[in-house]
């Protein structure tokens, strides 16, 4: 296989490295404006091959990574999809879904596998809860609470909502295997003149809760997520190292009242369990995935379709946000499910 | 001083217990409908007079504490007043503006004191970060962010909204001197009739944004909130037995750009310091604060407008969760601020 | 029951008040050469009948509980079962082995109870963890290391070794079924007069090692024992409120070699579970057991001969740390071990 | 300058990415025995030159960083120092001190700079630790306690106490700019053939007691060091992210009495800080410094006699482990001081 990745900026020096660690290319391309940008991935990467314009690489490409900003996702994956060719686009998507809408049709059109580097689905700890829901463990869940907060580095093309959020969507989305139906947000501008700290609530048809806390303004950083279920409830904390997914046996029962009168509640306490979890990368797990893809033409986990519902909420949260925080309905009309979904995105 | 305090249920002998503990009274009251209550009281407290009749102990006392369901607050608070006596009622102070305005009046036409029993004011952390705020050590607050929940008792007379936001609203009026003006909030019975998680937005009008999370269903207690400034950001955590405040110097500041061009951002992260805090029980404080303004004749810090303050905050998020989380401005209109403020609700 | 309590200074009051909890004594009489010490326990305890004179109590009581300063422990402990009344010591139950055995010796020739009130051996971790042990989950345990230390209050009569030690050697004795052969132990006198801080290595004829490391002096607390086995790891952390067991599936197997050659290391990481404890307060159940024998003539788990052998290693520890940390050999010849022990004590 | 990495197993690719990071060598070699393990280090670093033999790189060199197993430390670092060239010999430096003597002979005899690996001393947050010390903050030190712990590598060559000690031997030679005088220890061959699991007392001539544990099985983590002063107390944690050194404003005061009595304590509780630390990589940090010793023929702090006094400690430690923990006096006398020491290591 033959792999280009476009953009040596902050990020794609990391997809070159998860590349390089597949073991599975014979041909690793990186191309990016900057002679700089190439030179550093040269100078670390030794036996990557670097390329000034895009267009001389496509051509000698299987597949493509795209790691380029966000407002250039679009033109780029479409001109690579216009070749068929095999594409990993950076998340988001797009930043429209009229654009990811776009991109799912070329990909169909042309037969080309379109994949979204939605990498925390791939990730052993959020695959481990998605285990717990699936196998009935956690119950009817009622609510999802998530903070995603640091002293992170203030973007100046997008603000916090469409940086930090994608991840966040991507994990429920892959829980849930559903998306939000409506979705209210607020948020400030506290340093610049992009909003920095954020708070979402998503509603998805079940009557799920979803609740995101969202900042690039935090005194200690946060990335722990909170399920709570009918069966039992879980935190999945990314920044412990050794227990990052904690099940509690937890819970609260209604039972039906015998008499005429008050329902009674009891409570249950039982024991924690912290699962060994694989420590593989979650950024190799993605890149093997993505070539796994490419060579037995299987559809991406982080399909097109997913890359197109997380902007889908994306979008309806900004509309929110400009709003000063009304509800908006995340309209899927025009987005029809494609036939044939897959398995694990019809479960839960 | 002779007091008395209605109510012997749950929290009631903790009030009990504070009195007894000044160690400046002259005779304790206590009074309950259930004799079991009052003879388990009397058995813990063989200095404490019970009384099965409120009547009959309000005319011997000078002050009384009522500690009754939220609902019998407004009727029995009144009884008090209307006889001229103080009273330092429990949080909320009423289930309604119209109630806790109309307290107000009361003990203004009978010249009594009115205190609530909010008593987070009175703890050493809670005073310790409104000096940061005051002191301006802060800086210009941007946002407030903060977790109460657990798995906790479900109250059956009012939802989790009424039951744990008066602890957080109590503590963002006493650190930031302002009210909130709008109020967003969402909230879902999970188990039972009742809403038992709720997520609220505050808006004050200086910008500030408040997000309040709260909760009886959860797997691992939380009690932690996050203020962050211009100047620096610091995290209270009530949970945490050593360092339950901690003042981060660490922020970003924007550089006025020298030529026509991009903003600058610069990054700061200095030390990390968690003062001494006073051991002192809050409730003890309260108690002793109460028995001061009741000699004294001072204004409670937590008086009748601070307790109208918070049921007019919580009634409006009642209204935005009930209709789903619409945006709900706060009126203040009919609530007259009087004259004469302490002096501490104004500085911030 | 009759029963009393002599010593009503720090510790006395907690036992009369789980005397008082268990809802099991007729009487409950408190002894105490301070008439103000009496009286603060009366002002407390309502029920309880005070009493000067220690003679005059012992023969209306059933049984006693002795709470006086260890120099004091062995007459007055003598004094008890000499009348043949069943008696609870405080740790340590005597400042000597020969004192000690001398109890030992009384309880048996007037067919009394002699318990010592080893409270950690009653708590709810404590046998959590004695049962991974007995039923062979941690398989051969390697070592144990612990570590209680905190900025304690100095003692002014016994060093930190007889004031914090007693605690880690009833755990280690309870949960090891064995007594130390051998132990060196270093200290200093870093403020004042006393040792407060000391560190002790005591060696078990299986091979165990325990390494127990106490101070009066410390940052910050720390109440935590760590027990590595062949099968699985454990930490007892009595800091931790809601966890604290956690048992490790960890460990290194060396797999014999196949062929003549080196020895091959196989690591094993799996999941952590943290138990569900029983939240009952280890006192009280140390109170209820001390009744129950009483009542039943049952041999206390925490008897004399436990007592007497905690005492051996403390005194054995006490000789090596006055020799600056030269083996001492814990001699057990002069202790014969009576003939039935208790089942629990035989096990592990 | 040119520099040669000899040895590139576990350890010796950190030393050549730390050297390539200094971006101050015209030419980096590198040299092995095992061809894979030189095609791996070129494959990562293209810039390096792999050499098979030794002898061929030295003389290309200026300076030779030593990384194989310690066995061979004192030939290869002879062989080094004989024809003139620096050299940076990972730690321990020999495994006697036999051999560390004659080294820093050889060093002076051929007037070339001899440093060894304690990296360590030049970590952010030791070096603060140390300016504590050195300013007063601490007072005067009490004792040490450190936990080096980990479920980690069984090395087949030496046993745990060669493997981890150094690092906090290194670390407390530093910080007390003094030599132990006494050592006694202990420790057990748990799994497989060499001790594992050890304690160690080291005593200073000024009374200062340092415990060590350390041992390749642990459920979790600890790289914990307290330092417990008369002016106040601190804990150094490497495996805290963003609080590795907190000063804990604490301790206890003996107030002389006033009149013929007891002596009478007083605790302090102040606050907490935890200073903000350079986040310098501190391998990054010795590389420069041995450079800068290279280029200026400066001393190095962790010269040949620190290597020296750290194998002078653990030789006397082994010598206890292996009498089964008797104390041994760590003999100095022929290790004649060099008239001219580093400010740094007389200070405290």
């Amino acid at each position: 296989l033959n792999v280009g990745v476009i953009g040596c900026g902050y990020w794609g020096p990391n997809l070159v490295r998860s590349m390089v660690e597949t073991n599975r290319c014979d041909q690793i391309f990186c191309c990016d404006r900057s002679k700089t940008a190439l030179a550093k991935v040269v100078r670390r990467f030794p036996c990557v091959c670097p390329v000034e314009r895009m267009d001389d690489m496509i051509d000698r490409c299987d597949a493509v990574v795209v790691a380029t900003p966000v407002m250039t996702h679009y033109e780029i994956a479409k001109t690579i999809l216009l070749r068929g060719k095999a594409v990993l686009v950076e998340k988001p998507l797009a930043i429209s879904c009229t654009q990811a809408r776009e991109l799912m049709e070329l990909a169909d059109a042309n037969n080309a596998t379109l994949m979204v580097g939605h990498t925390f689905v791939y990730s052993p700890p959020v695959r481990k809860v998605k285990e717990y829901i699936r196998t009935g463990i956690v119950g009817d869940i009622y609510f999802v609470s998530s903070s995603r907060v640091n002293l992170g580095i203030h973007q100046k093309d997008i603000n916090v909502l469409w940086d930090l959020a994608p991840h966040d969507l991507s994990i429920l989305l892959y829980w849930l295997g559903d998306n939000p139906c409506r979705v209210s947000a607020i948020g400030r501008a506290c340093v610049g003149a992009l909003p920095d700290v954020a708070n979402i609530h998503y509603y998805f048809p079940s009557g799920i809760l979803a609740n995101l806390e969202i900042s690039w303004l935090a005194p200690s950083k946060l990335r722990r997520t909170v399920v709570v279920g009918s069966r039992s409830m879980l935190i999945y904390d990314d920044t412990n190292v050794t227990e990052k997914v904690k099940l509690y046996d937890k819970g609260v029962d209604l039972k039906t009242p015998e008499s005429f009168g008050e329902y009674q509640l009891s409570y249950r306490t039982g024991e924690i369990v912290a699962p060994n979890l694989d420590g593989t990368e979650p950024l190799l797990l993605e890149a093997n995935h993505f070539l796994d893809c490419v060579e037995t033409g299987a559809q991406p986990e982080t399909d097109g379709q997913m890359g197109l519902d997380v902007v889908l909420a994306l979008e309806a949260a900004s509309h929110s946000m400009r709003s000063g925080g009304r509800f908006v309905e995340i309209d899927y009309s025009s987005a029809p499910v494609p036939e044939l979904m897959l398995e694990e995105r019809r479960i839960a």
